[in-house]
């Protein structure tokens, strides 16, 4: 396409676990160049979990990033060489506790196309039953919360969730 | 809150013109600690920028980070000091060549709030009029696009449009 823009050099400035930073040179269309502040991300899943027919299971947790507790579906990162199927189950039992016995794929968001490639997988799990009761990586701590959809829906219009990937999940089912 | 996490020391890793990186050792509620590798970024619009009832203005771009082109609503970043409103009146000219007699605020999201402090502010812009020609900023390609809002709902479930602001502020009207 017409405004591509190429990669001239790329200076690393970080490889994290989380994040990697790279700045980019790149050639414009018009022949000038720029600098692309990129951060590198694996992508994650993000869970439409129903507890049945009219009910979410959510996650509150406290974001460092914005010094506040959201309320989120269901989501994680995926690990290396994970698939993404298997991450979404993953991060399933280890937020909310539960198994699906269905997991449908819904469609795939990007969350800050400016300066992250970060991909976001949506699904949505039904038929859920009991998994593991510790809920959590070890360093992560979560509430799960059981909320209508319509409320979910609600609370969206009345900006008590913020939170992108959750309202768009609610946008695909 | 109980799920609180101090912030005991922060390494600054990079401060971009987009972007700034800082690394935080944190105290987490079982006083153990962690790090959070977190994002800085000003925040940022987008505008639901109706050309008729019917009809909404849209921008084609690249995006570097994902390496390919995106169908989004028009949105920016917040320059420094600058108000929001300012900025997404800005932002409106910027990229489609248009001026709003009315900029109405819909509300906010974080798009990714795991390791990013990003929040876009949404606006919904109607009886737009003819304002500057030359779009975009110095190094910004773009094309404007004019799509009926029913078929942007369809793009969204067809997955050709993956951009969480857009889907968002869709969801937000």
């Amino acid at each position: 396409m017409s405004f591509f823009e190429k990669t001239i050099s790329k200076e690393t400035i970080f490889n994290g676990k989380i994040i990697d930073l790279n700045v980019h040179t790149v050639e414009l269309p018009n022949g000038k160049t720029s600098k692309r502040e990129i951060i590198n991300h694996a992508g994650g899943v993000a869970i439409i979990a129903y507890k049945d027919s009219e009910t979410l299971f959510m996650v509150e947790q406290f974001r460092k990033p914005i010094e506040g507790v959201l309320l989120e579906i269901p989501a994680g990162k995926i690990e290396k060489n994970e698939d993404v199927l298997e991450c979404a189950k993953r991060e399933l039992e280890e937020e909310i506790g539960y198994r699906a016995k269905e997991l449908k794929y819904l469609g795939r968001i990007v969350t800050s196309p400016g300066f992250c490639d970060e991909y976001i997988f949506i699904y949505k799990a039904e038929e859920l039953y009991k998994g593991r009761d510790d809920l959590g990586d070890e360093d992560e701590f979560i509430n799960v919360k059981e909320i209508k959809i319509d409320r979910v829906k609600e609370m969206i219009k009345e900006g008590k969730i913020i939170d992108a990937k959750t309202i768009c999940a609610l946008m695909m089912i």
